[in-house]
């Protein structure tokens, strides 16, 4: 039994749904036989979530999609001042959440054949964001 | 310390959420005094979650609601080519998450009162879901 | 390799989303170096989530797009016996989720510099939420 601890930051992404699955595997040298990756981003205006790896236009529909469900500009919001795609990312954030967890078995991600990690960038200019990925083993 | 993990499949269900509590924990044979449950669907068109156990009423708006907040033949969605319950289905599987944990106390799962564990079936036939649950202990 | 668990009660809050970083740190002495927190709330019309940490407008817009995304009074809704605010606080719960997993560093949590711990109060009157905490190190 061990935990292992790593922090790293991911390249700039412009808003948008971005698969990751790659780039954070690559982060994790000799997963466990048998464990939890714990993946964390230390943000609130960006996410972490699990979903179809697959086909690009999906990723354009949760765009549009994420964009009904917390339009920007409305009149009533009151956290105005950093910009108008911001009060929408943290509401975003809060939907997608910001930590997911994935079984590890047999040394690798146990993610179902359509399943790959994404990156939620909610801001237009969302920079580098800072990642911490915890393996439970 | 230990980890335990099984991989199992669910029976078919139909479109909606159905409480499963007793499938999983029936699933899992002698869990340890203290530890955490982590349960994983490994799938982009169906959710996990836990919410209230008793009334079926409550199922019926909550596919209610989330047919509400994910609505089929948007004429805006791109991904359209696997049905007209395929993409409402990524969307809702991103709002409920595909992975809760649940604290292990004194040999139980220590859900509250009210607390079920829901499958939420998000697709018209989603057939056999697959489900990896990890004991951490 | 351990694992600890405890269980409190919070304070009771009015409905709205309020910071409770500190209370929660207040009920863990000695984080270990490594590790990680999940926190779990045994409620399914309250959640947890995290979010920015700093200006007050934020919360009152979260409380804000919450009633929006699931509003009271919809006449479809069937579970309605326990009162108007209850069964939108069943859908918010599922949208924020009840349980949150945050990395421990150097014996601290390893939040970013604008994240804190929320509880998301769903209900009128939620009277003392139930939590229950376990570090895995």
């Amino acid at each position: 039994m061990a935990i292992q601890q790593i922090s790293f930051k991911l390249p700039e992404y412009k808003r948008g749904f971005h698969l990751i699955t790659n780039e954070v595997i690559n982060q994790l040298s000799n997963l466990p036989q048998t464990g939890i990756l714990h993946l964390f981003i230390q943000h609130t205006s960006a996410g972490l979530c699990i979903n179809e790896n697959a086909d690009p236009t999906l990723r354009t529909d949760l765009e549009y999609v994420f964009n009904k469900l917390a339009p920007e500009n409305d009149p009533n919001y009151l956290h105005i001042y950093e910009g108008a795609d911001d009060m929408p990312a943290h509401i975003k954030s809060i939907i997608t959440g910001n930590q997911i967890s994935i079984p590890i078995t047999n040394g690798k991600l146990k993610l179902g054949t359509w399943q790959g990690i994404y990156l939620c960038e909610f801001r237009n200019s969302g920079g580098n964001r800072k990642m911490v990925a915890t393996v439970i083993s």
